[in-house]
């Protein structure tokens, strides 16, 4: 068993109770101690609640770090501006990372992130989650078998409907800080779910960016970060892109989906019917791919629990990540046997602030094309 | 019984018979005299087929239009090339017009059409098909009633797989005038389907283009005009839009889709399903409406022949089209009376043939914004 | 340019407008004469709004009959209980007959009926229009050419919402008559769709029913006719099915579905979304099948006007009934050449009655499997 | 935290990881012994694997129950024949149970432990996993809420392909047990999946099955029991309902669907997308009710974990189960107030099996209604 620590996750917190729940379902890490709050009352009961020793929880995350012994891994879930120092400080101590994503504010941080994990020869892992769904690495499979052919045109978009509203008036947490500036940034939508998109793609496809021509809008009246971005993109090789985030697309709960289309063949997939894929072989009908089936690939069996027919969620998604995370960490895997990194790493994390960074720049100029 | 005469439609014509079977099927109008083929062996079998006397079927045109008297209308089915001067003969010699899309292939050939048009009090319609749905209708509804309160984002695409192969160099007539510049022009995919989704948004919201951003590929090896299109679109009021055109998305037949979101709703119809709408309020759930259903509005109900569950398909909403075309022909509803003319005019035609040349202008000067 | 009377469809009836529209929409034959209406004014109306001469309009269907030369066939869409009187006076007269369905009230009569057109060497067709579908088509090659494997169980359904509340009691006609004992005989939803499914089946399977097991019920209080049935059925060589009807399915225009399942495959079609077809053989994904699309069989294209992604409809189906219907009248088609009768026959009309006998027969004594 | 036992469920099963992998993940319960095989040295791994100390890992469950103390429950999840002797002993010795199902192989047991239940003053869970759902709640709202109206129509079946092939010739081991008489007792199928078909409609609409009449067949060739199975079925009040179970349904994975025809409304649930709902109100457009959604029920929202648009699936509807009988168990809910158990119970069961008893005794006597 291993033993991990959370810095983050207090009582009301959602995804620090995500992070232990994936870690306690697959049983192969124990919460050995926990920074949970920055409120003292907050931290002791979170600790309580699980059934920590009083001695086990720190009211500053430093002391832990410093004082916990053999820690495999800290999971770091606070609010995205601590995930820097908190970061820097876990690799200055040789200790292996699971970071929520965004990793950093400011891409120059996650550059020296990755810079201290080289040396200090620590595992970094960033929590795309959507690239731990069993049919999104199906989806990889049938890029790299050539089954599309050459790549042509990449189509992701990420509808929600929350922000329709100026909930931020009207007592939304999240809707405030994300729609702040002095918060958030210069982005609201673009810097929350563009990065899963960029990082989706990527994975899916293993290709880079060149560069983007993009706008950004705020259409609920006074709100002053984008709500809605449109992003187009030039890959490598020409193969092209199109990129579509919307907090404000009224009927969509989260319409993650991307759609790849390649010279052989394309592929579509729906985050919401996560189980399915659709197929179509040039010239063919369309095939429905589904989870778990005995046709599909290997690396989407290792990343599968229930038989066909028995639906996986998010929850699974995100303990494929820290599964995969976790075989690294024990040797069960490793980056010259098992071909390439399966966790998503600090180089997903500056990609995908790359993107967002330099479609902003474009958006702030009249939507020029950016160079990366 | 109303007169007609057609221009074009000879044996081997796909749309000349969609025009002939769709008017049969109201039985308003009779065709009375043709001029199909410049070949004159084809424009005499093609007359002889449809039961026309010897004298009725005209080797050219210029005749037809001429001699035959009593016509209440032209129908014009030729190459696209060829509608300009034979609308205007038809114009000039003050006989009304139904023109297959692209009304002409230049701008100005269709504003002159317009000045003529109006100056010999002419109807004029073009076969914007797809805007005679009776379901892209009650989408018009939507908005106009306020539903969707205030308008903010409209996504329209039109994935097609057809091209996805060079067919054009083995045999397939339609692909080898279509993407070569002799004949087409500048453009291939974004004239052709272009066209249709920009006549389709400003129909159903009523909106104008303000200026265009876009991007054009041929991403078939050897194919010189473009096989796939984005144009991100900014409308009046600060409204936008994105628009995806493609001749390469394998998967698809004719992936045409519309997405409109509001304040206060959205809505989202797709062709190859026309008998359906996705309509969601704010904070509601979705609601699937049917064609025919007895909670539509009016402007549906005048334009559906059968009650729900039985599907209509894409010659109805042609013949929904001619259906409304006769009815000011025919004094049954007139621009006054009934609000907004509610065939495709000139000016719809107008309007997305400055679509595309706005498009294509930004896309050869690297996507700058190009102004209406 | 064939020539035809229609018998039925005056002002107001719905089907006798389809008929005629459907022909007009395929051009090959023209109505000459009809007898639409025992109401004298609405005779006249109707025959003038089709443009007919006076003396071409009859105010009874046997002077019609004896009088019209050179009729091809007669169009029979007037109330059920007249088929069979009509039918016969058009066999005395040799005369070839498209009759709606069901093609007779008793089961006696069709039998009648099919020796009488035997004997007087005449085509007789039942619109079965379902059948009529492409896809339906396309069903019945993935059966016959073996794709399916051996048959093991069939599903059909159709439910539909209409008769959900007692609007007989308020003014719907049609359901009046149909849950009306005086007028329906001893049915209502079994007699009017439960012939379709049988049809339907027996098209597509090439299998004869050999016994039925069933329940009908009358869900609405105070309705006297069944408003929802099931069937269980055993077919040839130990294959099964299972039927449902309903008339009080909230939720369904007209949910018409079928599911052959084999020991290779199986195959489901839906009424609502015609184009389509779920194929999915043992062991593989799901495939979905597209009308028009260029991997399907030669008697789906046959049928078919449009390309892909351009959806046809009910109309169509119907036409593909007359179509085939004609290329026997005209000898295009004849059954020794071309296998199997392609338009639905007095034999479809009788077998699909049975059912309805039958099935009525079992509900009447407590669900007993009755032998056919 | 509470502390639990398993019996059965040692390496190799299915069904005993599911069950403490969701007990981990809400994280309420810890597992503190174990007898998880009766192969000794199975036994022994899964105990060091899942970090037992030896003497809490028992060869026999006699033991375990006799010694373990302080034990709040046992969850047995042996196979089938070894349920009741297991719960019986646990019974005995005043232990709570969650039981696999079915719950006994024959009903007198099951009835037996029901008493001993009572007697004892124990809470009994049967995992009838698919009623954890939070859609599934959502459609029991839906019901007793009045919003479907007095109920008619039942539709419930469960199309599987796994068993379209002789694959217990060929090395399945749960085919092998499943279609062999001496280890299933006279059903597959029927007893399989019937069991959950039933044990859905009747938690849905809290009613109760008056009688049956059903068919059984083994369509491949060689099988000695069920591979699919047809039952329709009368409830009180005269509501009917008609149930399809199949193990040769190519084309579908765990094919599981609910529809409830009311007389004001209907409902249905697929349980491949169990996220989603759909509700159509009488003469309404259909809605698409979506998990986590603001406008749904609180019973819904007490077993939702993740916002709407992030897919929860079966191992969350699995852990509901579980949270909802410690609820029971912590006094946390209790059934006097409120109002009815909520964890599927001995009750269930015992209806469960009931409906296979009497649904093999029709089909053993040619589809004769048997009554309850």
């Amino acid at each position: 068993m291993l033993k991990y620590a959370m810095i983050g996750g207090g009582e009301g917190s959602f995804i620090g109770d995500v992070h232990r729940r994936v870690i306690r379902f697959d049983g192969r890490a124990q919460l050995i101690a926990g920074s949970f709050s920055r409120d003292e009352a907050n931290n002791k009961r979170t600790g309580e609640s699980l059934l920590l020793e009083g001695d086990k929880v720190f009211n500053d995350y430093d002391t832990l770090i410093k004082e916990v012994k053999d820690l495999d891994f800290i999971s770091i879930v606070t609010p995205n501006n601590l995930h820097f120092p908190i970061a820097k400080k876990c690799l200055e101590n040789r200790i292996n990372v699971m970071c929520e994503k965004p990793v950093t504010l400011a891409l120059e941080e996650a550059q020296e992130l990755r810079k201290m994990a080289e040396n200090n020869n620590c595992h970094f892992a960033v929590t795309y989650t959507y690239t731990g769904y069993p049919m999104v690495k199906e989806m990889k499979e049938l890029v790299s078998s050539g089954k599309l052919g050459k790549l042509r045109f990449i189509k992701a978009e990420c509808p929600e409907a929350w922000m329709a509203e100026k909930i931020e008036d009207h007592g939304n947490k999240q809707a405030e800080w994300r729609s702040d500036p002095m918060q958030s940034g210069k982005t609201n939508c673009l810097g929350d779910v563009g990065v899963h998109m960029e990082n989706l793609v990527s994975y899916v496809t293993g290709m880079r960016i060149k560069k983007v021509c993009a706008v950004l809008d705020a259409f609920v009246e006074g709100r002053k970060l984008d709500d809605n971005a449109v992003v187009m993109v030039e890959f490598e090789e020409g193969v092209k892109g199109l990129y579509w985030l919307s907090y404000i697309a009224i009927g969509h709960g989260n319409g993650m989906r991307m759609e790849i289309y390649g010279s052989k063949g394309s592929v579509v997939w729906v985050q919401e019917h996560p189980n399915e894929l659709v197929f179509t072989p040039l010239n063919e009908p369309s095939r429905i791919l589904k989870r778990g089936a005995g046709y599909l690939s290997g690396l989407q069996m290792q990343n599968t629990r229930l038989p066909e027919g028995h639906p996986e969620g998010y929850y699974e998604a995100l303990a494929n990540i820290y599964s995969n995370f976790l075989d690294y960490l024990t040797g069960k895997k490793d980056p010259v046997h098992d071909g390439s990194c399966k966790y998503p790493t600090l180089d997903d994390g500056i990609n995908s602030l790359l993107f967002v960074k330099k479609s902003m720049e474009s958006a702030e100029n009249h939507s020029v094309w950016v160079n990366f």
